[in-house]
Parts: C-alpha cells; structure tokens; sequence
C-alpha cells in the first residue's frame, strides 16, 4: 500500500517533533510555517517547504495542522491561500490545535462543502510525549476519516480515542484542562495546608500517592511544587486560553462550572505574578502568596 | 517475642473489620462499643468484652480508637472513665478517627504527661480496605510509639508513612480529602461538560485515563457518576465532617483555600439534597441540578 503524502502546517514547539515523526515513520511531508526558521530542521531531513497552505493542499493526501489558536486555524484553513482554497473532496485534515468545540464543528462543516473531512484532533502530553510519540490524541470527526488518519495518528501517540462526532475531540480536550486544572489547584492547596501546619509536605505527599488522593498530577506536578521548579511542561498563558474556551463554552451551553471558574481565576493571577511562561502548576505560588507567603 | 495484648474502642464500619484483623493475625483483644450490639461480632471470635475505656487500659498494652469524631475522642480518652483513668507509662494508643490535627496534638499532650504515648492515624480506603487489610495509613507522633505500632498497623493496611510529629497524621488525612474532593469536583464539571456537549462522557473518561488528567477518582469515582451509581464508598455526609476540619483549621492557620471551600459548598448542597447517606462523587448531582438537569 502507498504511503499517502503528508502536508504540515505549523512547526512550532508541538509541530517539530510531531512531524519529524511522521517523516522517521517514512512519510513524505511537504511543510508550511509562516516563520522560515521554522522549517530549516524539517528541510534538513528531507522535507520540502510549500509557500502556502493552499499550495500543500494541492499535493498532500492527508493534512495536520498544529497552529496556537482558533483564528490561526481558521486563517490556514479558510483564509487567503488557505486550504479550502485548493482542497479536493477525500482529503482528511488533522487539526492537532486546541481549539473551541463550536469552531471546530462550524469549520468541518465548511471543509465537508468542498468534500474534505476535517478532523479535531487535540492532543495531551506536551513537548515530551511529541518528541516521545506518546501523545494522547482525542479525535472528533467522522468514522472512515479517523480510520484513514489512523495509522499516522499511531506514530504519534498512544491513547488515541475517537471520541465522537466533529468537535468531541475538543470536547475531550476541554474536559482534560478542567481536570487538570482542579487537581492541579487541589494538590497546591492540600501541599500549602501540609506546609502552614508545619507538616513535611513531601511525607504528606507520599502518603497520599497509593491511595485515592493518587493521580498522575499529585506524582508529577506535586514532584514540581515540592522543587519549586516550574519549568514547563505546560505554559500557564496556554492553561488561560485553553480555560478560556471551557468558559466560553460553558456559558454558551449555560453550564456553571465553580471550580473551573475559580480555577480559572488562579492561573489568571499566575499571569498577573509575570508567570505566564512558567508551567501551571506555579498556581500554587498564587494560594501561597495568596496568604502571606 | 511476646504479642502485645490489644485494646479496642470503637467496633463500627471501620473498627470492627480492623479489629477482626488483628484478630485474625493472633492478637489477644479486649474491646469497648458504646453499643452493645457492635461488640457481638468480635465476642463471637473470642474478644472480651471490658465495662470502659478505663478498664481496656488496665489490660491493654496497645489500644486502638476509631470512633467518629473529635468529641468521641476525647470522650474515650480523657472522660469519663476514659483511657487516662488507668493509662499508664509505656502504653501506646493508636487513635484512628478522623479529627481536627489541633485536637489530636492536645490530647497527645494531655496523654504525655501520664507517660502514654497518642499515635494520630488516620486511614484512607474506605470500608473495603478496613476488610482487605489495604489501608493506607498516615500516622503523627514520636518515631518510637510508631515502631511499637508498626506490625500491627502492617495487619491492618498497606502503604503506612510516618509523616512527622503529633497532628501529622491528621493533616495528611486532611490534605487527602482536599484533594479527593477538589478532584471529585473537577472530574464532575468535566463529566457534565461533556455530556452538555453532547458527546458521549464514557468515552471523554476512556481519552483521558492514561494522559495527565488520569486519577483513581477519575477512574472509579468517574465510574460512578457515569453510572449514575452513589451507594457509598465514602459517605458525603463523612466527607462534610472532614471538609468542615480542613476550613476550621484553615482558619485557624490564616489560609485561603478557595477551591477547598468551593468543593465544601457543592457538599453542603449535595446534604440539601438529601443525600448525605450516597457517596461524595454524588456531587456531580449539585453540578447538574445547578444548570437546570
């Protein structure tokens, strides 16, 4: 069977490892990035750059997109010289970007007009499950578009669930960040309790590790605010975007979420503190200083 | 080496299965209830039966204590006819309720000065840990008492971590249930959020199980809001009792917890609902309710 040719648009922090990967897997990828530098690494292992979305839609059977935000997304695949532009009905794009739910539904209906399915395609991990290729990808969209974008999306990452229709990989995504962002909050403020007490909080956090206070974000994020090293990991200003869209969302469903929201607010002050680089779970610099640290 | 003979106050869902360990593994015991129908199940496995904490002291080299709350420890302890009437130098009482880390250092204090040791140790794992042997136990006070206590505890459950002085087995158990409850209400919203959506919530908790938002509350407690199934596990009207510690402390130690006395807002509602009986992940109920479901 052919291997189909692989576009690529964005090459940032997410993008590099994930389309290196394809390339290593044996793909041939054609590659778009609005900054040249960018693509210099993907061109050193044989990549060929393309001067637009547009012109990779022209050669590529199957398109991944891994831009920042919404409007990046709709500017790449709807806007001048964007993909819808030269697309062709059977194309699949992967939009790996983390983006809102309705967006994500409304451009998929746009791209399904010209015959090309349009799948969501968040992904959890960050930069070190990129480069490792143990991404969770949550993948929203149709059945024989996620068939087809498969074996690709199994170079990438491990967890790969299609969640639902177009947007539920958004959904899925959202949902993560609300997860996160809470326990990521409740371990801060269960190891700053331990603290104030005068209570070893890494004794604390051992003694919670085994049992139902156990998650990956207590070994792996508590481990940092124990350090206190809060290189990323996951930017806090992402953390604010992608909570932005869980809100956003939420008050279009007409949804309360008093935790997200109050979640929320802690990463807004991460950012307030100049922290917006620092990994998220740095909120816990806001509930110390919060009272007096 | 001779094995210690074994005082136990307190025989309800959570004493009676530990203590029918201890027996089990070959320890002599002598127990109190205030109920005398929770003393038949032990008798009936050849414990005795003693009039009073007080008279349990004059027999026991180790007692155990597992009532509900801070006033019944106390009670058995210092009251009336309590453990300290006939405590004597050298005895260890290991106190496994759950109570306010303040309380538990008061009365190790009052204790100390009749040269008996007070072991805080509270445990995590519910009921069904108490019958398998597989709690996880988080104990405060001096290192010597904890040696004495060690192989008993061993028979009653697993991950056993001496966090610190007296209090400190306290405050882990209170940094456990910040914990347990902010993630309870963080996987909550996103369980709702999905389903608001309209995508299917089983599936959002399979994508994200094995990336960063994966838990033991996700995995379990998120099973029972799926299935809509609250029979406790851990009862929400218990969980009430330790969040009202965790926000009396805070108090007292001049700290902010906000996600904490957010969760403890959605408890208190869940017990307006009626529902104090179901366990605490019944809280997604408070969620939907709130929206309009």
């Amino acid at each position: 069977m052919t291997k189909p040719v692989v576009g690529y648009i964005g090459l940032g922090i997410m993008g590099r490892p994930t389309a290196l990967n394809l390339i290593k897997a044996g793909y041939t990828l054609h590659v778009y990035a609005r900054r040249a530098a960018s693509l210099a690494p993907l061109l050193a292992e044989g990549a060929q750059a393309a001067a637009s979305p547009c012109e990779l839609a022209r050669v590529a059977d199957i398109l991944f997109v891994n831009v920042s935000d919404t409007p990046d997304v709709e500017q790449v695949l709807l806007g001048e010289q964007g993909v819808i532009e030269a697309g062709r009905a059977g194309q699949v794009v992967v939009d790996m970007s983390t983006i809102a739910p309705l967006a994500a539904r409304q451009m998929a209906e746009r791209l399904a007009e010209r015959g090309i399915d349009l799948l969501d395609a968040p992904v959890s991990g960050g930069e070190a499950g990129a480069i490792a290729g143990t991404l969770s990808i949550m993948v929203g969209g149709k059945a024989s578009a996620f068939e087809r974008a498969l074996p690709l999306l199994q170079v990438l990452g491990k967890n790969i669930v299609h969640v639902g229709d177009s947007g539920a990989g958004q959904v899925a995504k959202a949902c993560n960040q609300i997860v996160v962002a809470g326990t990521i909050a409740a371990v801060a403020e269960a190891l700053t309790f331990a603290r104030r007490s005068d209570v070893d909080a890494a004794k604390v956090r051992d003694a919670l590790m085994g049992g139902f206070a156990g998650s990956k974000i207590l070994e792996v994020h508590g481990k940092r605010m124990l350090d206190g090293d809060f290189r990323p990991g996951f930017k806090s200003r992402l953390h604010q975007k992608d909570m932005h869209i869980v809100l956003e969302t939420a008050r279009q469903l007409g949804l309360a979420l008093p935790i997200s929201s109050q979640t929320t607010q802690l990463i807004n002050a991460l950012l307030g503190l100049g922290q917006g680089e620092m990994d998220s779970s740095a909120m816990i610099k806001v509930i110390e200083r919060m009272s007096g640290d």
